[in-house]
């Protein structure tokens, strides 16, 4: 091997973060990229659609892209495909059958874009893709055919866990196949990438099977209507719903786009196998009575256009809420949805229904692996270096602890930000100086990456005290302000009940634009649009403590 | 008694939230008040400052009104007198030592204000007030000098328990006094009315003296500096803190106002205790090795103004993170800032800090009794009528069936809402159809309930996708438009990259403004205004799949 012949390992997102995982392998000029996802927005973000990788580094890049491998079908691993695939070239993506679905499914919302490339693989086949060869392997999670990789290299054989748990008793999945991940240890691994997601968790997670069981009982108890709700993707959580409503008798209404077209996926692919009949369009609410009813959404996160929260306002045409009703939410709460979940849950309450979630009895399980799982997989696989992927900075931490706890040295193990490229030969796996972009892409609309800080900070600002425009129509030849100044307003005062405060800040604005357009000598407008700014802007403060976004404009006539 | 003779309960606010507690007690016209509290911001209130109960129900009854009780210093008790007293007539209020202290301190900040009147009363207090008599009770909760209520009335006694926890352990402080708590419910209780925070926690909450071990740990094996977080109100962790620090010889730094004012307060009465010269000012730390070194403050919600987020920025003069700092977050997560402190969390990791959490380790004990407690408090005091108070619908909730486990009726057991009037006779407590306004009162700035409805749907609107300002200047006698209109725009694209967008903008305007000038007959600028709105919000969202606010307007000269 040259000395110049080494591995760069570059994550473009999913470290420091949950979620817009994206990892780039490249060997002599020649890349392999995996997962391309996207992140839902944050409270720093108003406005904003969904934030992606940064894939600037892969500019120009095109010819030398040689495939995208997606894990899975989450849109943390295959969301941001719409938007980026098309600005690296679109090159052949390499996913599972049901990813691929998935992927396609997404695709129809952009018809005007080209066609993807999608080759589908399955376990244990191989790809050769120039210096790279990657191996998949059935890996469990809460999505069927999730796969792990052995992307194996001329530095060695990197593998990377995808999302993952151990499950010997999923549902509507194969237990996790333990000889087969030691076979694969077996080759040699130079170093483990592990998601990260579940590791400050002690323990080991939950059993679908546990799950099942918890369902089961409330499912057998209720008499009246239940109302399940999960994400959308959770197609096992959805299929253990379907068959739990097949067993006591019920039949299956399907809330929301996503869920639909999840359920129908799913169905397509034999995942969810239902007797005839069995499914239901909403409109046949009304002909069953309350203990034939299932309705299955999503909205568990306190999502604002979810039916869950349609079914709550009352807004949803199909089904009002009454006593008697019963409420699953089946899904663990995504850090920052909290308080949306407990005013969804109060507004359930208040309307007589029963509530159950996963705080008071076991009816979600995570799909990523806790500290015990972690520490089996590193064992297993024996690595020579190990590098915690997908998850916070803390996550990220505390899995290259555990490796630690299992004997890695721990200038063995790799905790990385986006953007840092990771330099790995055969004798060493480590951390180079060299950085690449990797900040958040911002998708709002039809805009992918235009809005920046400056709209951002606005969105901030008028969100917080709202915005004040002042026009002005000055007389060229006087330098008088002609008629009184128009003010508009919006999120800083009722103007109604404003009128004092209006009047005297056009009282200001006279004096501040006359003062100066009557001084002699050449107008400086842009001189007199700071000060309205300022002393308005004071102005408002002293009487109000508020500080909306002073803006004039000056029009000469 | 007469049939006329009943009492009236009135919450306004505090039940269905966690916060703004508020309970109004009228007799024959006669009225008591229990805590005057406000509640922080929500997502749905942006740039609101607080959010505090309606009190206009309250509206001309200033004669009438005998007293407002404070049971205790948090703000969820106390932070809405600065604004809602006076115009309640600035009744007397009657509060222990420390719990006076805290609303004397806030009141600095309203120094034009007229004077409280506050009375202090101590645990075996009895005040006459009218119909009523108040026998004031110590109950252990997070900060000294909380008292719980036995309201002696005339239909009855009423049981409050103000927020509590039982704590045989305290730190701090003096152990739950059962005997006391026996030898009031031998009295006869009519109403038990009780602390719904911790309902839905089962088994019994943490002894202080656990936390004060866990934190001793930490104290004990750490050799670097210890950036130790709480809520400044949180005096009791406070004192634990600086005891530690003392026993391990360290000196007391101490960051933010709330907090230095607090702590102050704290050792004013006695509360804390220090030895001179631990407690150091922040210009003092280059003076001391690492070792000695225990900086407290507020900002472990991760609130974006207080010290440990300038810490975690590196904004915080007297002290930047390096690699060997220990970081206490040592308070639970107000739901909905989980985001936030991840994010924190995250940026102390990056910087090479440890990091201790609730999460991770005992060192938060909630203040709020749990299921076993409550249980207990509902046996000793063996009241008629049970109504939970303080807490989400799924925690009243969850606290009346508590109630039914120990063997209340359910009919027995009151779940009301804000605004709902309870009626309590010697035989009955129930829920009447009568409701009084109880929505929220926002605090912006110098506004006190000027903010409604219309403002903060504008901030979300100009939140999500900005603002877009046309001013058009218009020739009075030809109808043609003068010059290019001027378009401002925030918060919606970045307008230097936006050039075609504003060209075509601006095209469409002139078009629609001299389409309907120049069509003969008087010229209607208000359907022209609202065509606009119309035409170049369309226009606007079919190029950029956004929705800004569009607002014209339109000068003739």
């Amino acid at each position: 091997m040259e000395a110049s012949e080494k591995l760069k390992i570059i994550p473009l997102g999913g470290l420091g973060e949950v979620g817009r995982n994206m990892t780039v392998f490249e060997y002599n000029g020649k890349i392999l990229i995996v997962d391309l996802g996207l992140k839902m927005p944050e409270e720093s973000t108003p406005g904003i659609d969904y934030i992606i990788p940064n894939s600037a580094y892969l500019k120009g890049r095109d010819k030398d892209i040689l495939g995208l491998i997606c894990t899975h079908g989450h849109l943390d691993h295959i969301g941001a495909i719409p938007y980026t695939i098309y600005r690296i070239g679109n090159p052949p993506i390499f996913a599972s059958k049901l990813t691929k679905a998935l992927i396609l499914k997404r695709q129809e919302d952009f018809p005007q874009k080209e066609k993807l490339h999608i080759v589908e693989v399955k376990p244990d086949d191989e790809i050769n893709l120039g210096p790279f060869s990657v191996l998949f392997f059935k890996q469990t999670h809460n999505i069927p055919e999730n796969l792990g990789l052995v992307i194996k290299t001329p530095i060695g054989n990197i593998f990377h866990t995808s999302d993952f748990k151990f499950d010997q008793n999923p549902v509507n999945d194969i237990p996790t196949d333990i000889e087969k991940l030691k076979e694969l240890g077996k080759m040699g691994i130079l170093l483990l990438m592990a998601d990260s997601t579940g590791a400050e968790n002690e323990g080991h997670s939950l059993s679908e099977a546990q799950i099942f069981e918890n369902l089961e009982k409330i499912f057998s108890d209720i008499k009246g209507r239940i109302i399940a709700s999960t994400f959308a993707s959770h197609i096992n959580r959805i299929t253990q719903i379907v068959n739990l409503s097949e067993k006591y008798n019920r039949k299956i209404f399907i809330a929301g786009k996503s869920m639909k077209d999840n359920v129908e996926i799913a169905r397509n692919l034999k995942y969810i196998k239902t007797k005839k009949g069995t499914i239901q369009k909403l409109e046949a609410i009304p002909n069953y009575p309350d203990e034939r009813i299932t309705l299955i959404c999503t909205g568990a996160q306190g999502e604002p256009d979810a039916s869950l929260m349609k079914i709550a306002s009352g807004e949803f045409k199909y089904l009002k809420i009454k006593k008697g009703d019963t409420v699953i939410f089946s899904s663990s709460i995504v850090p920052g949805n909290e308080r949306a979940v407990q005013v969804l849950k109060d507004n359930f309450y208040r309307q007589g229904a029963k509530v159950f979630h996963y705080q008071m009895m076991d009816i979600h399980a995570s799909g990523h692996a806790y500290q015990e799982e972690l520490k089996e997989m590193i064992k297993i696989v024996n690595p020579k270096f190990y590098m915690p992927i997908h998850g916070q900075v803390s996550m990220l931490i505390r899995n290259a602890e555990l490796a630690q706890e299992v004997g890695l040295k721990p200038e063995n193990t790799i905790c990385a930000e986006n953007g840092q490229v990771i330099i790995a030969t055969p004798e060493k796996v480590f951390i180079s100086k060299e950085r690449v972009q990797a900040n958040y892409v911002l998708v709002d609309g039809l805009g992918v990456g235009d809005v920046g800080e400056v709209v951002l900070r606005d969105r901030q600002a008028l969100a917080k005290d709202g915005i004040f425009v002042i026009v002005v129509v000055v007389d060229r030849e006087t330098g008088r302000v002609k008629g009184s100044p128009d003010i508009i307003s919006r999120g800083f005062v009722y103007l109604r009940e404003s009128k004092d405060l209006l009047k005297d800040a056009r009282k200001l604005v006279i004096k501040i634009v006359e003062g100066a357009s009557q001084s002699g000598g050449a107008v400086n407008w842009g001189y007199i649009k700071e000060e309205i700014k300022e002393k308005v802007g004071s102005f408002l403060f002293s009487r109000t403590k508020r500080r909306p976004m002073v803006i004039s404009v000056l029009i000469e006539v």
